[in-house]
Parts: C-alpha cells; sequence; structure tokens
C-alpha cells in the first residue's frame, strides 16, 4: 500500500503526524481551520504541496460541518481561514498561491449573485477535492518527464541519485516531486542506488525519505549532511534531484536549509542538479530570489532531540528554515508537470504554456 | 577554570568522558591499556592530539602500576601495548606517530644496555609527562601563528570565524588546534563571531565545542552543518580554521567528516580556509591523500540518537569518520607551531625546521 500523508473524504480529514515518524504511524483528526494551521505550523504535516492542501483541505471540512447564515458569511469565512493559513509557514508558495486564487474564484463568483451559500460550499469542496486529485495527477506527469531528462541528459542506465530532505508522499497527496521523479525511474529500472541526506535540523531525510525507500524497496543508503561532497568524490553520483518550496521568475529556488550547498557542491563535481516543483510553486511575481522570505525556525530544534539538550545552554542558534540556489546552479534544470526548463527559460514557458490552457 | 579532557599524574590518569556532554561532567579512571584502548574507541576521549597523548598516557599508569621480571620484558609490554593502541581509531596519525616513535627510542635505550628496567621506566614516564607538557605549549603557539596570519590575511580586525569538530582543550592536551587559533584571535579581542557546525553524526562541534565557546564567554552561534554556505553567503565569513587527523607530503588534509565540502564551501564564496594541525599531525611518509585509510564507524551512530532511533529499519548507512581535503582547497595555508605555510611548502619547511631541531 501507499503511503498517505492525508486522509480526506468530505467533512473528514486526518492527517499523518509526521514529528511521530518512523517510529509510530498515527493520524490526527483535523476538524478546524485552527488545528490545521496548527499541524502546519507544528510540522506534523510538511512539505509545500502538501501544506497547501491540507491547509485547504482544513477549510473544506470546517465549512462542511457547520452552518452559515448568508452566502457573504461563508465567503468571509472561507477567505480570512486561507489568509490565516499562509501564515503558518510563509516561504512555501503553494499555499499563497492557493489561497489568492481560492479567495478570488469564491469572491467573485459570490459577487455574480448567482451562487447561494449552498452552492459556494459544493463548489468550494469540489475545488479542494480537485485540488489533492490533480496533485497526484501532476506528479506523475513530472516524475515520467524528469526521468526521461535524467535519462538522456546523464547517458547513463544505472543511476546512483542524491536527493535531500522529504519529497515524498508524505510531503504532496501521494507520489512526490522530486522522490516522485526518483520512483519514475525505479519503475524505469534505471536507479542502483539512492542516497538520501539525514536533513538537520528536522531530519526529514533521515525519518521520512529513508522511510520512504524502504517501504517502496528502492535501494538506498542514508548519509549525513556533510558527507555530500565525500560521496561525490568518493561513490560517484549521477545526479542531484530536490524539490522547492518557491521558484522565481529568474530560476532562483529557496527549499530546505541545505540545498544552496548541494548546488555548489554539485556544480564542483560537475554533476547535474535538478529541482522538480510543480507549476504551483512556481511564483512569478517575484523576480530573484533576493526577495523571498525565509523562515526562522526555533531554536529548540537545533539544541534539543526527542527532548534530549544536545548542545548546551547558553549557545546561540541560527535556524533558518530554507536557503535560495541562484539559478545559474540549477544545472539539470527545473522539472515541472509541464515540462524540464533551464532555469532562465522557465518564466516564458509557463506563461506561454498557461496560456494555452486557458 | 580551564577545561580539561585529560588528568594525570604519576600512576594516575583520569579522562572526560566525552559521551556524556554536555549534560554531565564524568571523569573515568584508566588504569589499564586496555582501558586507554576501549576509551579512544568508544570516543569517550577524541581529537587525534589527544587520542596519542591518553593513549601514551595509558602505558604509562600501567606500568607505573607493575612489575616487570626484566628490562626486555618492561619493553616488550611498552612496544606491544603502543602498537594496540594504534589499532583503537587508526586515521589519526599522532598516535601512530608517538608509538613508532617512543618504541624505536625504548628499543634502542634497551640495546645499548645501559639502562636498567627501572631506568626505562623512569625515562618512559617522563617521555609521556614531556608529550602532556608539550602539546599544551605547541597549541599557544601554534594559536598565535595562527592568529597572526589570519589577521594579516583577511585585513579585518573584527573577524566571523567558522570552525567544524571540536579540536579545542577536549581534543588536546589543552588550548587546541584550530580553537586555539580562535581561542588566540579572541585573546587579542578580534573575534566578532565564531560558527560553530554541528558535525553530524556525533555532533562534536553541538556537543563540545559550543560547551568549550560558552564556558569560554567566545561570541558563538551554532549552525547545522547545511547551513554554510547560506552563512557564507547571508552573514558572511572571514575565515574557515579546522583541524586535521593526518597532513600528508603535498598536503591533502583527512580530516573530520564534512571538512572537504566546508573547503569547497570556502572557495565558491572567496573565504580562506585553514587548517591548524601540530607537526606531529604531519605524515610526511605518504605522498597524497589517497593513500590514507578512512575509518568506517557503525551505522548506529546515525540511525541512533541518545538510544532513540531516528531513521527506519531497513535503511543502509554510509558511516565514514573522516574526508581527505585535496591541498588546493587549503587557500588559507597549515597552521603549525613552526608557522604557517602554503600546503604546497609544508614538507620542505618541515624537513627544515626538523633539520634545524637536532
Amino acid at each position: 500500500m501507499s503511503l498517505q500523508a492525508i486522509r480526506y473524504k468530505r467533512g473528514e480529514l486526518q492527517l499523518l503526524n509526521q514529528l511521530l515518524l518512523p517510529d509510530r504511524t498515527e493520524y490526527d483528526d483535523v476538524r478546524t481551520v485552527e488545528d490545521g494551521w496548527r499541524a502546519i505550523k507544528g510540522m506534523k504535516v510538511r512539505g509545500a504541496p502538501a501544506i497547501a492542501i491540507a491547509g485547504c483541505l482544513s477549510v473544506g471540512v470546517e465549512i462542511a460541518n457547520r452552518d452559515f447564515c448568508s452566502a457573504e458569511e461563508l465567503v468571509k469565512f472561507v477567505t480570512d481561514s486561507l489568509a490565516y493559513l499562509v501564515t503558518a509557514r510563509p516561504t512555501a508558495v503553494n499555499m499563497t498561491e492557493a489561497s489568492t486564487r481560492l479567495s478570488k474564484q469564491i469572491s467573485q463568483r459570490s459577487k455574480e449573485g448567482h451562487s447561494s451559500k449552498d452552492k459556494l460550499k459544493d463548489w468550494f469542496l469540489q475545488a479542494v477535492q480537485d485540488m489533492l486529485d490533480r496533485d497526484v495527477e501532476d506528479n506523475k506527469t513530472m516524475g515520467r518527464y524528469g526521468a526521461d531528462h535524467i535519462l538522456q541528459n546523464v547517458g547513463e542506465k544505472e543511476l546512483t541519485v542524491l536527493t535531500h530532505c522529504n519529497t515524498g508522499s508524505l510531503a504532496t497527496a501521494g507520489y512526490g516531486t522530486a522522490l516522485g521523479v526518483i520512483r519514475s525511474l525505479h519503475e524505469k529500472k534505471a536507479i542502483a542506488e539512492v542516497y538520501c541526506t539525514e536533513t538537520r535540523p528536522y531530519n526529514q531525510g533521515a525519518r521520512l525519505t529513508a522511510y520512504e525507500l524502504v517501504h517502496d524497496n528502492i535501494p538506498a543508503t542514508l548519509v549525513t549532511d556533510s558527507m555530500v561532497a565525500a560521496l561525490m568524490r568518493t561513490k560517484g553520483i549521477s545526479a542531484v534531484v530536490v524539490g522547492a518550496d518557491r521558484v522565481v521568475a529568474n530560476g532562483d529556488t529557496a527549499n530546505k536549509i541545505g540545498t544552496y550547498q548541494l548546488a555548489i557542491l554539485a556544480h564542483h563535481h560537475g554533476v547535474p542538479f535538478y529541482i522538480a516543483a510543480p507549476s504551483t510553486t512556481c511564483d512569478l511575481s517575484l523576480r530573484t530570489g533576493e526577495e523571498i522570505v525565509i523562515e526562522q525556525r526555533p531554536h529548540k530544534e537545533m539544541t534539543h532531540i526527542n527532548g534530549t539538550r544536545l548542545a548546551p545552554e547558553g549557545i546561540k542558534c541560527w535556524n533558518p528554515a530554507f536557503d535560495v540556489t541562484p539559478h545559474d546552479l540549477i544545472t539539470g534544470g527545473i522539472i515541472t508537470e509541464k515540462g524540464v526548463f533551464p532555469p532562465d527559460k522557465l518564466e516564458t514557458a509557463l506563461q506561454q504554456l498557461s496560456g494555452q490552457d486557458r
């Protein structure tokens, strides 16, 4: 059975509490927007696409089980809730994108006056269901595009691929972004070995990616974040594939802290470096990576592990959750559900393709 | 009071159990060579200079409290014990250097026939006492040379220095190698901030270096190993200074896993990269880093922390304790107690200076 971070049916939502993995597999009920906000902030659910879907579903669950006096009240509740959910983790753009899009659409429908509160509710519930379904579909498409590009670009049949953080079924509605590309390569029997980094301080690689790889029987080895250069030099790596929390117009990409240095190390060793991200992660409203706000996380994430103090009292910490990889280090390309693009061609390509979609 | 990893007087040795830091400060008695071997293997004591000193002192303690039938028996016990201690952790060269040197000297003295077993015992006990005393002295000299070179080279008065692993009082007889250079800079009031990396998987940076820096009131911030590139880009780093487990003839340097990638990241950001190591860490018998044997450590160091499982069952691990930094990335220089040398000048300089010593 494939892993599921999000269990949803109309009026019911459960999120896999990823803080307990790999030790325990527990699903927590989410009944309200507040529950959703807390699950995102506390990192029970994480990964840019999963954050957006879980956030929107939490709005869906609360409105499904609640009565509203008027269409206006419903619309206000939905738009306020979506805006509030964006504040839980500001760097990942998918929640912002979903919030802006859904708020605009529901407001427009309401203004056009042809929707009762019940119709608006049904419309919203269908929209969030579509997000959930579409994410898996897009990931599979992305996986195929990425796998084909890597196989062609690298020109080997037995690949050793490095990934960072968790971008799999646990970070999305299913299948995954960067890990989706790896799953697709594995389906094509092209994976000799996957190396996953621990991804300190939250250990998403050690706890979640390793868990997914073992679960899917993909040959995999764990390394610490400090071993990457030695690994590239002594073992050889065919390609690095990672996800993204926000890709901006010039191709600069915010992703889990440590991504920027992986890109430098890949460049130093001549290893192609790929970003895998759905087009909803691409934020063409920002020109360069300088404009991306980087979330700072609590110091305790670094000084403690499972409640045990690791670092001495009195030491200061610097704990940014993300860093920005400049576009020129993304040497392999940016893999989306619409194709694989060099960073400097991404903006034009997405604009053209989004024109075709309409 | 300054931190002490090693407490020694004739016939008595205690080692600070560094596995318990920063939580508890406990000294364990070392009464035999076997105790010494286990303390080194189990990493109660670590750091190339401290390993050599603790190992040799464990021989000293056992012979001080034990009777031998003859000079031959004593010499055999000493040389066998020293050779055995080398096997505990093979990458750090200082123990090998001390073992070879002391074995040769005690055998020669014995063969020359002018030493009784008591005189040989006294000679050995004096030799290991000298090692202990000399290490602190050499570290202070190294610290001064390094601090002066960095201040001149960087041309700033307020320095932000990054270090990796632990190379301080806890890794040596006192003061430290790379951390000795930082202590010396701090004494000159030239430190704005020290950044220390966690140093996974053993967390020597988070547990030990952070502890020493807080203890000495040196302004210091902890970062994960994955944050270094982002740190260099956003905060700016004046210099990187790390220790070494073995420096070979061409300047290639084995040090704690993660050092090689720090050197690449420093080079990418134009930050000078320094190695600080006493001349006993320099192994001119090897030509290049390719010849250095890299110790592999148990997987459990990566999959568990304080007994709690972090990574799922079934995941493979790669856990080399060290990596090799090629000499051309050591852009600042190699700091020794005899001066600071560019990597390609080290061999000649040490040979000339060792000629002068005689």
